[in-house]
């Protein structure tokens, strides 16, 4: 199954690509990697995600954030390359907005992860750090290199 | 224009290599692209800019801390590969040491962006994450992946 | 000498690739890299490391805990691509749980620096950073990313 059927089955609707916060590109290829700019949880231009995971927002609402930050990540990757380019994810960071207490990182990458591993057939390397401050007071955000199929492939990945 | 071109335009004077703080090197070379360790706002090995964006500092002196770790990123390459061998950069990642309740990431960020794109025709992945502190207790530390020219292409990138 | 023989000469032992936190794999092999999952300072499935260093830790308990994290990277690499296979580390990210006030991450990060240069012939490109919190409350989370010999290259790299 191809990553774009996979997101078909899944019924799941990607986004338009989320506007940069600055001079920057949504992604940049380099070789055989994709290396996708900080994804945040935003959804037409602005985000109903604001505060600490832990502190004003629960769990589940972190999860729910990070999962729309996926959503951003594959709109990027579908803009910049296209779907059928996607190998697989190398490694996912996610940084998660959370009090100093906050232990349960892994529940809330957890989500991201597992929307990803719905997609794709490897699994992906993952990093989860907690976060004093995240850009806009957003709970989360996402790092996200892709393996790229060699663009000869076309489209028979 | 080359990056060289570019820095001669800007009248932008590239410092000496900044002395790593550890048991570590400035940039590892793999392959395509070249690994740069944290870029920090350090000047003839000491810093003028030590506290937090938001608190102890302005957001204008956060900006002028993460231009002047971009042109230590540019002297670490230049001693590296050398300046011509710089084809872009992959990913600019800027940690900002600030409160709990800053959200202007991307006004710290955009410094230094602003200023690899003076210099460089592609731009850049970014990704801006608050962080609690940062060595010496110093408000910006940048990580960058630049891609590489082959070797073989010489001076006429 | 290898990496192998220079793990026999410090009469290190590694332990057994640590359980992924979630949903994803210990590493993932792209192009000449291998890009590690974060790695903590986690023993036999359990940590006797918890807090943040500055505060409820040592100095000197962070860089053991930055030592062990070292060891489970050493693990992963052996169990995903074989030691021979390691040819250095090209980067190195080491991310501290610790105060607000903070300073010397590098003494943290220099002791997973120094077993690292004991091993590899090449030193590495390093970035540190203080975290508010790190999952499951642990003081040091690594971020690695190792270059590697062909395949073709066998067992005498």
């Amino acid at each position: 199954m191809t990553v774009e059927a996979n997101i078909r089955l899944l019924q799941l609707s990607l986004p338009e690509t989320p506007r940069p916060l600055g001079d920057y590109v949504p992604a940049v290829e380099a070789g055989n990697l994709l290396f996708v700019s900080g994804m945040l949880p935003i959804e037409d231009g602005a985000t109903s995600f604001v505060g600490r995971v832990g502190q004003e927002l629960t769990i589940e609402s972190g999860r729910k954030a990070a999962q729309l930050a996926v959503t951003n990540a594959l709109a990027v990757a579908r803009d910049a390359v296209g779907l059928n380019r996607l190998a697989r994810v190398v490694r996912l960071g996610v940084h998660v907005a959370c009090g100093l207490d906050f232990r349960e990182h892994a529940a809330i990458a957890d989500a991201a992860s597992e929307l990803l591993n719905h997609l794709f057939k490897g699994r992906h390397s993952r990093l989860a750090f907690g976060s004093s401050s995240l850009p806009g007071g957003m709970p989360v955000e996402l790092e996200v290199i892709f393996l790229l199929h060699p663009k000869e492939s076309g489209v028979t990945p």
